[in-house]
């Protein structure tokens, strides 16, 4: 017996969400909730941000070997209200505020077992083919318990679809009263920060060299000071982009080319602009250039933290960087970040409000806006829904 | 006063030395010792192994940076017999039979004090310039006391020249009885694959890759078994390098192409033969074909150690391998691996006498003979000089 | 739908299990199986080991924290053959021969998603209250979908109960051909050892010294040797104990009193029969004398890794390690150590056969004899059941 | 050739020294000054502070196994002046202002090599016999290359005594403009701080409670601040020593009894207090009690680290903290914390000003009245010389 739930008249009412139905093209329109497990809560989504990925699927149907081959119901960065709560769930009643990690692990592989699922070779994530995202919004009550597979919209990779906006319990968070919904939103972007810095072993002792002042170098700055760094250096070919680093809070920062060539010369002054040795690099570019800029500038016994996923292949000095035992750490999404993320927030040692651009509500013509202009070469950090 | 020292008559007698003077040309020549500091010890040469990085000078004058400006005493794999022993030496006597460890640190930079000496900016190690190497054969007692600049044949980078076999207590191991001189030397290249090891991780639950089966893929291979690797599977280019593998203990080989284009076809017949999981890659060839490979087979949180140095850059899918948490090390000779080798000599777990195949002694004609053998294209893995 | 299932006519068949049911009570009673879920199998028990801790159930009902307040089946270290798999088990067929790993994990706690399942607070154990053990026979088929609420004995703690022959496929672990049912049986304590070797980072260049002989020492024993240990030293009280810790290979063995004034001469006489630095000291006794002697004698930098649990307090000099910064590691049960416990076994590196002393039936007398047999003060290493 | 050396004719000035000669005796009396080595820079001191050993010394001439047994300058919490810098010294020059970090690790033996230099067995502390410690103040030029051996007290234990105020330069770190010499000093228990939560793992999502608001306890407490810890509970027998805690930014205190009975209950009101998991705890006192209550109060899975050297031999539930795998930490001094201790103190990470309760000049009643106000029961935190 759920608890929260709604009496049985409201059955066959409705929810929207947005559906990525082709290329370049998302339309509201109706989706079904699947039932509600002991160990589940549903949530009415509020705030969902857009990420490049989103983006990505938008303008390609595919992003490395995920495909979109049927309608799917896009977004992960997502912040909402309980509604209803399984009957085994002990840490949440509704009404209450939560961020949503959107990713779940299926706890069987070794990679589970042994706390890594975020390489877990069968997670469900939100808005990842064949799974359904979260920019949705219950107009409705939906009628439970009526067959879902017309959600299994890819039934060669035979996984069982989520409808995300029922989720795991375990992977709702809730919020403190000074964290708004959207700085629970922009939880999933800042989990990827927070994981590098992790990964990285950042402390009061690491100084921090960020390639990249988009959207993840951004938080990958405000995570890394937050963990403690001394000295944090920001580096892109965007100088507007690095005036918002340095509002944020950067030590420093360069702006380089796009050349190749100038590669030595820009080692220089980031050594001369760091002042000191750098002992972290975050690639959060993944470019051949970006990273053997980071290659050649971190210390001997330094890390590389490949956050970015640029270039596929890249041509990088690494045997230099390997004979000063500089290791290149891969960083893929996060695990087990939410809380240190919300406490962060909550105790004001890490503030995203900055990073909010441009707001929408969701209607047809705003989804499209807000695509367009995330999408765009305008100054948009972050572009986020208010459902 | 040290101990073990011989009178004062033989004062004016001569050592000699193999001294690379110029490209293609080493030269028996005198050499004259530095005066015994309290802390240190005076080994007569023994046993002397050459190395790639001995023939690389021999035949480039330089290795990556380091530029051979004057004459050098070549060598660094090395045992011999200590005559004399510091006033301050406590665990040595003059008779001991030991292996030498040929890289002292500077004991004052951040890297030695953190435990990673290895890395240190200012090592001094034998037979890399401006330092003298090993290959050395006392036959005369040195002249003590005399001023030794004209050992400083670089002024410039103003480092004081160590002659090696007068060299620090502390990085001389004595050998137990059922270890040979030879053995003794073969602890240096042995030391590199330890450390591979170590810095790889390598346990009774790791399954080991190995690219390459030159002769640091060769003592990869048997460090990686005495670490209790289940399964090690080594790859090369060469078909008898391999059958050399598989003697030593491989459990599956694979011949590849040099062509990138076979990489997919060459990673399935890897997985197949490996049967399992690949858990650590040692690449011990450092090509953008290898690391390729390696980072492509090696499985979601697994690791992938540089250890060979070939090209400088390279071209590799770094990115997918970031995304599954590939981490790459960089690993960079030894630190702390004498005792351990010494100790897997001793208890048989390792066998490293199968890989000399060519033995020499210490005259201008033999000396000429063993780096054209060891530089040839034949059968040879490890060339050793009896002093 | 199941793959493996029989035909309904089975309906109503029954098993059989060893209840505990009071106090020095086992009785041999019917009981009904779960229904199995898409991830289960049911398996058929054929080996049961009796651990000290079933010992002590049957002794006291009790064991730390853990009261049996109503009847149990009782056993948890256990080998079987699959016969049925639930709808998505991929990797099991019937008839395959599987060790059981007998905990089950939350998976929802921060413990299990950082991959320390092993000491989640809710996990369920076999045979520890209020969840049954595995002592159990397959006589009949049991009526599937039966209610089976009479099996949740203690609905104060309102957990509900796992009869542990239906079990997650995960869980189960195929034997290869070379390893047998009792060794698959025997995994389970091996596992303790294989964590502890983990948690004391066991490896070719660690010296051990396992204080305590009965079966948890001589696995750590086995397990330190197959990580590598190059000398292991066991001490215990029992003189019969340590000729059989000598027969396992055992590098030296000490006989030691039970008086704590005798530490300083033990610890003498433990340094001397080491005859090198005790890096790591594994406590499988866990009482004040022996975590005393583990502590005094470990070297600076070095663990004591404390895995048995014999004084609940103890006076110990803890200080003087800690100013030499030796650490006290705690080990509870295991966690991913299956697979690596059958690959020890499969390639012949530990060989687990001498422990089992003593085979019994599956009988009403006797189980009581075999209880009576682990409990005595004969030569019982370990016990076991063939079903 | 040294730098910054005054001429010939100042030989025969003098030094003068706090020497402990006697049980609760001290002396200022002359003493000279060791050759200046090649490495080594010449400090005038300027501020040195009154640590608990130092008190322990002069009360009872003994600390653990150290004992005074011939006359000794006391003192190891330093800053000062370069006066004089060595012929190899390249990154100091007379007139800057350092913080010294007191000991001389061997840079031979395993542990230095493996970066533990804290805990190598032949360290030569400042002030602890039979090594000299830094309470000196430099009144005239010493008589450089005069025979020193009258300063070598201790013959039995044969080791070479170091002047300490003539230091390696790699253990004297140039202190900001904006730090000054008592800070300087106060990097020596600041840097025990530090190098509790690096053993610690002290991070943002570590939540701290320190057993004690002594010197220690109190920089523990500023340190874990610093390393980002959330919450920071403090526990003492002194509510005024709490009152400082608070005010130094704890986010709770808990006063307790020195009753064993009364752990239970007050191991109920720390985790009120805390209001969170603890995830790490620092025992700086190191008693029986307050070990117990850390063991009993710490998280599954977390750390006590043991910083205090109260009791020698405690009584503890140290098995039922093993059986959450609650690991025992010990820390021992410090390695590699200066640089960071600096840095934190010029970025205002940790203000540790408010601890310097007492000031004190270089005179006969000076240094009795000091040393009194450091051991009495008053309000005395840190104790300090200006020199």
């Amino acid at each position: 017996m759920s608890k929260g739930g709604k009496s049985d008249q409201e059955e066959g009412e409705e929810n929207m969400a947005a559906w990525l139905v082709g290329l370049n093209t998302l339309k509201i329109q109706p989706f079904k909730l699947p039932p509600l497990g002991p160990h589940d809560v549903r949530v009415g989504m509020k705030a969902v941000g857009i990420c490049g990925s989103d983006v990505h699927f938008l303008k390609a149907l595919r992003l490395a070997d995920y495909v979109v081959k049927e309608p799917m119901v896009i977004g992960h960065e997502c912040a909402g209200i309980i509604e209803e709560t399984g009957s085994e769930v002990k840490n949440l009643v509704p009404g209450d505020r939560v961020a949503l990690e959107p990713g779940i692990g299926c706890w069987r592989c070794d990679l589970c077992k042994e706390g890594r699922y975020n390489i877990c070779p069968d997670m469900k994530f939100f808005g990842l083919p064949p799974f359904h995202g979260s920019l949705a919004r219950q107009l409705y009550r939906v009628h439970r318990g009526e067959h879902l597979d017309w959600l299994k919209y890819d039934l060669q990779v035979s996984r069982v679809v989520q409808v995300p906006i029922v989720h795991p319990a375990y992977l709702c968070f809730k919020l403190p009263d000074n964290v708004s919904l959207e700085e629970g939103a922009l939880c999933e972007p800042l989990s990827v920060a927070v994981h590098a810095c992790r990964r990285g072993n950042i402390s009061p002792e690491t100084n921090v060299l960020v390639m990249g002042a988009g959207p993840i170098g951004l938080v990958t700055l405000l995570a890394a000071r937050a963990f403690g760094a001394p000295r944090i250096v920001t580096v892109d070919v965007d100088g507007n982009r690095l005036s918002v680093a340095k509002e944020l809070g950067a030590d420093g920062v360069v702006e380089v080319s796009t050349n190749m060539q100038d590669i030595p010369k820009e080692v220089e002054t980031i050594c001369n602009v760091m002042g000191a040795k750098v002992d972290v690099s975050f690639d959060c570019a993944g470019l051949s250039k970006t990273m053997s800029t980071a290659l050649s500038v971190t210390r001997a016994g330094g890390k590389v933290c490949l956050v970015g996923l640029g270039h596929n292949e890249m041509t990088v000095p690494l045997t230099p960087a390997a004979a000063r035992e500089v290791d290149v750490i891969g960083v893929f999404r996060y695990k087990n970040t939410w809380p240190l993320c919300i406490e962060l927030l909550r105790s004001g040692k890490m503030d995203v409000k900055p990073l909010i651009t441009h707001r929408f509500g969701f209607s047809q013509k705003e989804i499209e806006e807000a695509f367009e202009t995330s999408a765009g070469d305008g100054n948009a950090i972050k572009v986020m829904f208010n459902l």
